[in-house]
């Protein structure tokens, strides 16, 4: 969805908000895996077969760690974990996460505005049946398979000063077609993004996760099967209520939304490639540029 | 050295000491460069190009740290960055150096104990002309150029437990020909190391970095040169005075040597293969049985 505006907007005119909960020590090092898929993409170097990493990367290092015993489940290509090399020297300088962020963007040529959503540390808690345990051992050593109690959020996290200067000069703000639970509300639940996002005037648009009964990727269909929601759009624009104005749903579902408070968008969502993340993006500007 | 040893002993009859004054933290990572570099010749897999490093490493890792306007100067192989990865995670998870060490030489088929000096962190300092250096500053980035004043070793740092039960079972103790000041000292500073071999009845042999007036590697010769002493064996056999029994040197320097109180071996001290090590070793384990 990001590199859909980055083709359709002036590039200044553009800014992406991450979710850092899914940021993790591990080896050592400071890992951003949602930042980093955000700026692979937006670099033109991500890996179009995994959906995460770099394309051409290699596996020497993390292949030797498995067999000095260490823990290989998390998959740092060579090239990636140069990244969070880098990433954590500066950090460890005492650099803030955005400015260690945009250091890397200027050096990967990326002219968008990435940014953390917080400078702090906001780790996500997954609650399962199996324990608590922290996003990524639950996302990727164990595959999202453990099923999901609760999604905790720390109550205490701000948000970094250029989060808010971007939110307060926004038109238009969109939630990507990302898992509300574990993506989005990380974000929302960061103080005062949610109010913000709420009290200002700026369009909100939501695009849904889920198609066709299920989840383009990700755990999205589970945890609302857990939550004892159905796996539809409806799901989504309910969940997401009097936050948004505009909801954004596939044509497979032409139909199955009703939802009187909301402006709806009715299209192709899946982007299988940079033309329909372009043509998608485009839709959004238009539908939005003719509400206001 | 240690490798010569090797070849000699019963494996369980050798213990390598190894000097972790070089140990930095270094783009989140803990390196021990010294331990590596023991544990990959043990192991069979070291560099014979370089001296550091493992065989038929790559660097696809550090040159993209480069490129992302890190610092590279200390050059991670993309093999070498696993034994950093799970060195480090396992210390994060409350290992002792010790331990992460004998498990790392475990993984490598490695079975003489090598133990590091200390558990506790002990930075050798460098007081060079340009300022006061870390040491791997000093000795990698700086290229041991900066003409060094004092060196600075920690005061307060103790032995672990092993190296003191090593000590106090062993029959012979070899200082190796690694530099006096920056790679022996840091160990012998390590209480109550010095005085362990100082007090207890063992042989205590040291064997000369200086053949032919020039150091076979690295800094040795310069600071002696800096220090206002001659470039010469008997510079170092005076520097370890009474702390050693037996003074290992080159046959290049023959006649060169003049020291009633320590008992002289004059033989072939450069070890240019695996060979000329197991023969040095063999040679001062046959002298120091006869001295016995």
């Amino acid at each position: 969805m990001a590199d859909g505006f980055a083709q359709q907007l002036p590039l200044a005119n553009l800014t992406v908000v991450v979710n850092t909960g899914d940021d993790f020590e591990h080896l050592g090092l400071t890992i951003c895996p949602d930042l980093d898929t955000v700026c692979y993409m937006l670099a033109g170097l991500a890996n179009p077969a995994t959906g995460w990493g770099l394309r051409d990367d290699s596996w020497r290092a993390i292949e030797q760690v498995a067999r000095l015993g260490g823990p290989a489940w998390f998959r740092l290509g060579d090239l990636d974990l140069a990244t969070h090399l880098v990433r954590t020297h500066l950090l460890k300088q005492g650099e803030r996460l955005t400015a260690v962020t945009r250091h890397l963007c200027a050096q990967w040529g990326i002219q968008p505005s990435v940014l953390p959503m917080s400078d702090e540390p906001a780790p996500t808690l997954i609650v399962t049946d199996e324990g608590v345990l922290p996003f990524q051992h639950w996302f990727v050593e164990r595959q999202w398979q453990p099923a999901v109690r609760e999604v905790l959020l720390p109550d205490d996290v701000r948000a970094s000063g250029a989060v808010i200067a971007a939110l307060e000069k926004a038109d238009v703000v969109v939630l990507a077609p990302s898992n509300p639970f574990v993506s989005l509300d990380p974000i929302l639940n960061v103080y005062p993004i949610r109010a913000m996002i709420m009290d200002v005037p700026e369009v909100v648009v939501a695009v849904s996760p889920i198609v066709g009964g299920v989840a383009i990727k990700g755990p999205a269909a589970k945890m609302l099967q857990e939550r004892g929601l159905p796996v539809s759009p409806q799901a989504i624009v309910d969940y997401y209520g009097d936050l948004i104005d505009v909801f954004v749903y596939d044509r497979q579902d032409q139909g199955a939304v009703n939802s009187p408070d909301h402006e709806l968008l009715c299209t192709d969502t899946i982007m299988h490639d940079r033309d329909a993340r372009a043509r998608l993006a485009r839709e959004i500007l238009a539908y939005t540029e003719e509400l206001a």
